[in-house]
């Protein structure tokens, strides 16, 4: 009876099927909550020895925001340039810069940003906790010991990243996430004030990760009736910020909520095709993870006929000509890498095709897809 | 700043505002996922003499359901009636029970059943890490120490007690959530295999409850986008259960996840008048929760006109004809006993009608509803 239970759990690890998912255990909501966040992080100072670590966004590097976030004692922010994708060697190096920094292990870790930064606070949250370079973390469940306490404070909405189990980085060998129970925020603040903000592109790709990951989780195969209540929820939130005719307002608040339950409905799904391919692109040629979606997903007709037709209304909506000819110049051998990285993405392409992925995906068929881009 | 700080929270108290609401942190969906809870428990025993306390709705007293509950050394199963709405003196004597029984603290409670049960798992575990009677702790944020671990494992849908953090009791006084970040479960497991032998009306009644409170709270003053997206997507998976016609498994899954979303949209929002008026029937008449609001809402077209429409729609389509002639032969005393309870519901009634709701209801017109049912 335990033999069948754990070869049961072991054909279902990567189906996520049963998984004792860990949602973010607090959550504050609101315009201006933001301001709650000293009154959140105080219980949690151990001593006055024991910082905390902001790091921020380096486009708030000359906004007010700065004036706002509540540091004390020796506390320290940090900024940080989401110009790149996140990586295990600057996860490393703010790792060690910190250990320097400080006698003590500091009291926790703040992420104020989008995907990247969020995935970095989490990140560097897991390796204060562990020993060991990041990259050697990168995979499933590989994290032993708890991470430091940490808190995301998402600027930018559509990634999930603010309440998803991985911390996804571009590392020596792969891109690929740090997906460990320990990996989840401990607190979350859903401010969607921040969201004024954001540039009309980056809004664009980064809401469009968020559609593109629904479509994904609701056409797969690993999908149960938990991760479709909240993949439809986000889904049609996406639909109305994006082909809708909301005010402002209203759209930053709901795409802020589409972001939160389309992480979500990962808990017991995957996402498919367009983000495998998209890790490829992201690795190769370091385009960042929302256009990169997009890059893909407009060729993937064969893949998903109906998100596809929505897609290209809502970039039609928005007036957004995604950038052309990046693909064309690659070498072979870069090529080849991609697909390489591509595919090395086996949960997702199961996910997306089932069981039998590998019968149904073809090389030639996925370098056509890039040559497009 | 921080006066002013502290002023405008002590404004926005009731309305929930800006609350650092607590999700339950772990959850396990899925058929058959029960099993998983040997596994889960395993690692938050203390030691052997300190027990796992399993509060199983008596319902299940000589179903195979016993047999799967697993408990090991000196765990204890007590068995529940769930007949009546729990009370205050009920928590207390499972508290001293326990107390008796064991030198240790326990190492936790787990929850089985529907609503009753779960709100009294979540007292219990409340009160076993705190000193003095219940009563003392029903009200908003009275609960000063930790509560112990406590699992919950809903075998009925439709309560969102499985999310919400409150523990709905009858006492001497009144009938009144404790409502504290101690009370949210540490733990879910959802599986929907224990749907399928719900009784039909009670099956209705419950889901009911979802239905309705998603009414109160998409209606009420203090929605936010956070909590409206969770009511929204609760409100269409109720009509698909309840007016759809959805293959049973289907049903019964979209059920549980109503229960589940229905809950959370609480977080930031807040039952109403049926909630309110439901309170005053329980607690002098003893009539259980689901059923009140049932008997309560069908008279409330005057707010909640479109909610009512549906929900005779569904009365109808089920063939529930609710019971009559429960208040015609109350007394005065009785009458005005539960208007008081009703009324003394504040932050539902603010909800529903706005700061100046007491301008708006009449004693008489609640009598009038009361007489009907």
């Amino acid at each position: 009876m335990k033999e069948l239970s754990n070869a049961k759990k072991r054909v279902l690890k990567n189906k996520t099927e049963f998984r004792n998912f860990p949602m973010v255990p607090r959550v504050v909501y609101g315009r201006g909550s933001f301001d709650q966040l000293a009154d959140i992080l105080l219980p949690k100072r151990k001593n006055s020895d024991a910082p905390f670590i902001f790091l921020v966004d380096d486009f708030f590097q000359d906004k007010t925001l700065v004036t706002r976030i509540p540091w004390l004692f020796n506390d320290q922010i940090i900024f940080v340039s989401a110009n790149e994708e996140p990586k295990t060697e600057q996860v490393d190096a703010l790792v060690h810069k910190i250990r320097q920094d400080f006698d003590e292990q500091p009291s926790g870790v703040v992420g104020i940003g989008g995907g990247s930064l969020l995935d970095l606070a989490k990140a560097v949250a897991v390796m204060l906790g562990n020993q060991g370079r990041a990259e050697n973390f990168q995979g499933w469940d590989l994290v032993g010991r708890p991470s430091l306490y940490h808190v995301g404070v998402p600027t930018i909405s559509g990634t999930g990243a603010e309440v998803s189990r991985t911390a996804v980085l571009s590392g020596p060998q792969k891109k690929l996430g740090i997906n460990s129970d320990y990996t989840t925020f401990d607190q979350v603040v859903l401010d969607p004030d921040f969201l004024g903000s954001v540039p009309k592109q980056q809004w664009f790709y980064t809401g469009m990760d968020c559609f593109i990951h629904c479509v994904e989780s609701l056409q797969g195969t690993y999908l149960n009736a938990f991760s479709q209540s909240y993949g439809e929820k986000a889904f049609d939130l996406c639909q109305d910020v994006f082909l809708g005719d909301l005010p402002k307002k209203d759209a930053e608040e709901k795409l802020m909520m589409a972001s939160w339950h389309g992480g979500m409905s990962i808990a017991y799904s995957q996402v498919g095709v367009a983000h495998a391919m998209s890790y490829g692109l992201s690795h190769v040629l370091g385009i960042k993870h929302g256009l990169g979606n997009c890059l893909v997903f407009q060729h993937l007709n064969a893949f998903y006929p109906d998100g596809v037709t929505l897609f290209k209304q809502m970039l039609k909506k928005h007036l957004i000509v995604l950038p052309t000819g990046i693909c064309v110049q690659l070498s072979d051998d870069q090529l080849d890498e991609m697909v390489h990285i591509a595919l090395a993405m086996d949960p997702l392409w199961e996910n997306a095709l089932g069981p039998k992925w590998k019968e149904r995906v073809k090389v030639e068929e996925l370098k056509e897809i890039y040559l497009k881009i």
